[in-house]
């Protein structure tokens, strides 16, 4: 039976990622109550100024933990946290959605080779669902425990899912994933990321391997049953929010010369369906090209800022027959889609609410 | 009668304005269809990329204006087109929100001086009602026209509200009001308004006078019962949206050496509330101040940034006792409490909805 | 006798300023060697990634300050240094521009009642000329200790002489001056600085008064030769560099209603000359206006951005004949000519130098 | 022999590059005289604000191209333009550099394929040198016409230049280059380029493959002596200026195991020189790195930024090992060493003057 309005717990509702959890679930027409937790001093309007009298404090993690009438928690922490809380709420019957990336990976020698440390509760991986909803919704139905995606990881997924399901991609070659993300989401402490020295700038790192990477494979391995080769850099650009992934997939050989961009849009429209009626969060940008050679039609892709402070993922492309190869643009916000927006969602399918609940503004 | 849910048109749809507005209408519980009008040949998702995969098509004008079922248009368009008709659409019972300057004035001369054009409906401005909702709501409430304010004045009319009504302003000095605008208050179409041009870059305008000033002094002499003098500065920041208004108000000498900041944020939570319960969309920041002499604790004052997308007016002050000063920051979102949103506020009044309807959200 | 190259300590290196100063220096004909001092542990050129390969590494502040062959020292330190150090420099005929606000006030209780500290040297405050060139250019060729105005302050004064000299204000009014100024003037240690948060938003501070309001106060009576009263607010806006300060000045009555934005231009150009060939570094914006009511002509005004990383002022003005205001704008880059940019044009004077050695690049 | 100071035409002076042009040769010691052309109606100050007071003006063709004393042009026009003008000027002794892609290709068809034109003067094709300064310096010496080299092309050859040199790039995998350019490097005229529509976003374009594609693989087709394949793909991020490169390259399976950062941080010094002594604009930054496993080490790699306003390439580097690619991040102000700069480099060199001439000055 669905409760029809929930309590919901936030751990470590001081970062970003938790404030803007907190944003959405105020506006959120089945949530009671929402418990955010934070170790810090500071009031929570202070840290989150932008919610400014809404009545929010932080409370003790006690009181988060504990109370009877949690529903659910949503684990906004860095990595090491939720492997070691989960078990007790789990077993209280509180749902999780863990934003952090302790529960991704199903084998416990990935994520230690990934993230350098040993896992608390190896035997919680596979009760753990990956949480891409527009993948594993029927999972997610009845999981107690999501792992929701990195933010790269769910921008490229959602970009490549209906060009793999194609079985045009020659796999043999590595997808290039290039991503470029906002500053929400680098470490607030790095003086590089204070304002005068990121505006105007671009912040390039990991380029001996982002931690996305193998988690993109992962994923990309389990839908493919192959496994698949990713080429993944970051960077983080002079912008808060936003993800751009640029995708470039070599395109079977015997295909290759047949293909067009108006045939990958109608793979794609077909896949996700029309507009908000298909799946509702995924939106194709599949204006028809009026320029001639090299335009710079920019309306043809999407941009990041578009999405900024919604649930969407926009995603346009376009084919590059002298290269055969399909090149794909995918936009999210990097806190919403790639992280508490995307949790929600989840949220929402674990409770049976509609899945849009809480999430149905537009970018501005 | 109250209408469940409404037809709106939106005249001017592919303005900053009135995307902004269609925006905000497509998650309106009370608004069952949308008609935005434009002259221009794009389409709707390619203008507002922002909404892509909403639905939304132009209309022609015919259709906006002459449907049967029309309850209610925005004018999100230029001085000079709502005046011409107006009329016609009173005549039918049709609700107006004027965005523009058109019925801003009850004076037609002033109009005529500030805009320099001749009204084509001065007969129509006594019957308009000016929509600072927080003034104005109980007449707003039987209106047939309301005339939206123009965005610097309604963030200034909320900064100075309280200290006016207080009786301690000093209204023999001019009111100083210092206020910066993203650029989507400007003209798109200035090469000065380009990304390379503006980013880093401030472009001051109107110093000869802007025309806002004349329609807040208008506005604060019927408040004051007395003619107010205020210097107006106008700027846009390298930002896409929201205003600062920076106000500075001299106190009256005999009450100058009792006052504090304390006692002004006392008088400005009694006037608002406190919170969302008090005054919805205008909230004070009342942070107690820690530091020391001249310490730069920005979090005591509101920043533009946290308001953008919402129709929150975020509102800090200081007073400084060695001039004898009360200094105000008012913040809001140019596009929404200084346009579009303010206009959706007056229209939930008018229609007898929840006057938050639509307008629920937070800043990012 | 002139050197024809000297040595220049910078102390405080590791700021914004002093970084600024090495830059500026590094390609300055008559100095042979430049020696940067600060107290932290990181390297030079991770410190001023823009200097990467320039070859200067930190020294020890005993090599800077006991250096037999030391010509010079900028100070780029917080206040309260130099006003220790000066005395043993001075005594072995070292030259001194300081940037701090240790000397920038004749009179001692004005510093200790606007910086709360006690003046370690108050003897030497009669010494120091205040260096703003354009006024005090005699004085500077033989001072051996140059205090270097706020950057506001020589903002506002180089916006404001022409009027005040013409005799055509009416000080009995207060100046408004409205300054935004770019998130490097800022403490780079707080949260609301960080890119995220500054990004797309204003933060104004100091609304109980900001320090350069009593040095402005008391630049502009030695220059008036009557008490002047100021109104100063300050916010930092969404860039790295520049100030721009808008400046409101009441006309004599009298001669209000004859005035024209023409009438100050010339007496602006009267003043300052034409181009590069009058006073350097100050630069008038005269384009004649060919817009009618209220036009938003942006090429009439500066931008602080045009004059990022020179040492340029560029000032623009227009008449209000309503209010009888001179509305002027006058934009400096704060780390250039706000501070290490006019401190090189101080001690080109000091050393016989020609005054725009070092500093003659124009704005990006 | 070498003339001491010359007179130089710059076509296109209305445009960013031909503004830049003109801001560096203004302060050039062998720089006589600067003749800027433009069809535009406009003053030159008003297109190049940041010039204010700088005395130029814009002459007509006529006086730029029939000038007797006229030593050296350089063309910042659309492509179409040089090719037409070249033959008659060389013909005059004028010697010239063509920042258009007029030049670029030595084979005609090539350029025909790319840019989609006939071109106008194929026999002069063989004739031009590529204007990479840093590759082909001698040839430069003494040539009469300079190809400078596309924005996006400069930065990823310098960036490549020792990795392929080295003999250790596996050249059978296509080399990945993903590139970021400011918005002067777009067409100012598209809407989605205007301040609010980029701020906070980025714009993907040419996703069927961009010009520069071809031009860098036959640059890099020369370097090597066999096809070389490049995926190219290219946004502009929100900045006016600054090209991020970030490119990644297979290294051969044989020597991969025994492959580190450390050693191609070596092969790079080594090629380039230290510091400004050896290869002058090219800096390595050959940080150590401190950090274990993914850490966000920004200080490794270069930002954009801080190289804006100058004529450096700064380039950083990482291995990857688990992907045997070396993973490479070169940045340069694409207004500068992306065209205007290097073409006044190449100006120097065919000119005998010192080849920083003018270009001595660091990013801010």
């Amino acid at each position: 039976m669905t409760p029809e309005r929930i309590t919901v717990g936030v751990v470590g509702a001081s970062g970003y990622t938790g404030g803007e959890a907190c944003r959405l679930l105020l506006n959120h027409d089945h949530v009671a109550r929402i418990l955010p937790f934070s170790r810090g001093k500071e009031e929570f309007e202070t840290v989150h100024p932008n919610l400014l009298g809404c009545g929010l404090s932080f409370v003790s993690a006690e009181e988060v933990l504990e109370r009877r009438d949690l529903d659910a928690v949503l684990f906004c922490t860095p990595t090491g946290e939720a492997m070691r809380a989960a078990k007790g709420l789990l077993a209280r019957g509180v749902r999780i959605v863990d934003l952090s990336a302790d529960f991704r990976f199903r084998d416990p020698q990935i994520f230690e080779r990934t993230y350098g440390k040993t896992h608390a509760s190896p035997h919680l991986l596979t009760r753990a669902v990956y949480g891409v909803t527009e993948i594993y919704r029927e999972a997610i139905r009845s999981a107690e425990l999501v792992a929701n995606p990195g933010c790269y990881v769910i921008t490229a997924l959602l970009g490549l899912l209906p060009a793999l399901k194609s079985g045009l991609a020659d796999l043999s070659a590595p997808i290039v994933v290039s991503a470029v993300n906002g500053t929400s989401g680098a470490s607030a402490t790095a003086p590089e990321v204070s304002h005068p020295a990121a505006t105007g700038n671009m912040l390039p790192y990991s380029l001996s391997g982002h931690r996305h990477g193998p988690e993109l494979e992962d994923q990309l391995g389990r839908l493919c049953g192959r496994p698949v080769h990713v080429l993944l850099n970051t960077t983080h650009g002079p912008f808060a929010r936003g993800i751009q992934a640029t995708i470039s997939l070599r395109v079977k050989a015997a295909a290759g010369q047949l293909l067009s961009r108006r045939a990958f849009l109608d793979i794609y429209r077909e896949h996700y369906g029309k507009g908000l009626d298909g799946e509702h969060f995924v939106v194709l940008n599949d204006r028809p090209s009026t320029g001639g050679l090299n335009a710079k039609e920019y309306s043809l892709f999407p941009g990041v800022a578009r999405v900024c402070g919604s649930n969407f993922c926009h995603i346009g492309l376009d084919y590059d027959a002298s290269k055969e190869r399909l090149n794909i643009v995918a936009v999210t916000d990097n806190l919403v889609k790639g992280a508490a927006g995307s949790a929600i969602q989840n949220m929402n399918v674990m409770f049976g609410f509609p899945e849009t609940a809480g999430l149905r503004h537009f970018g501005i």
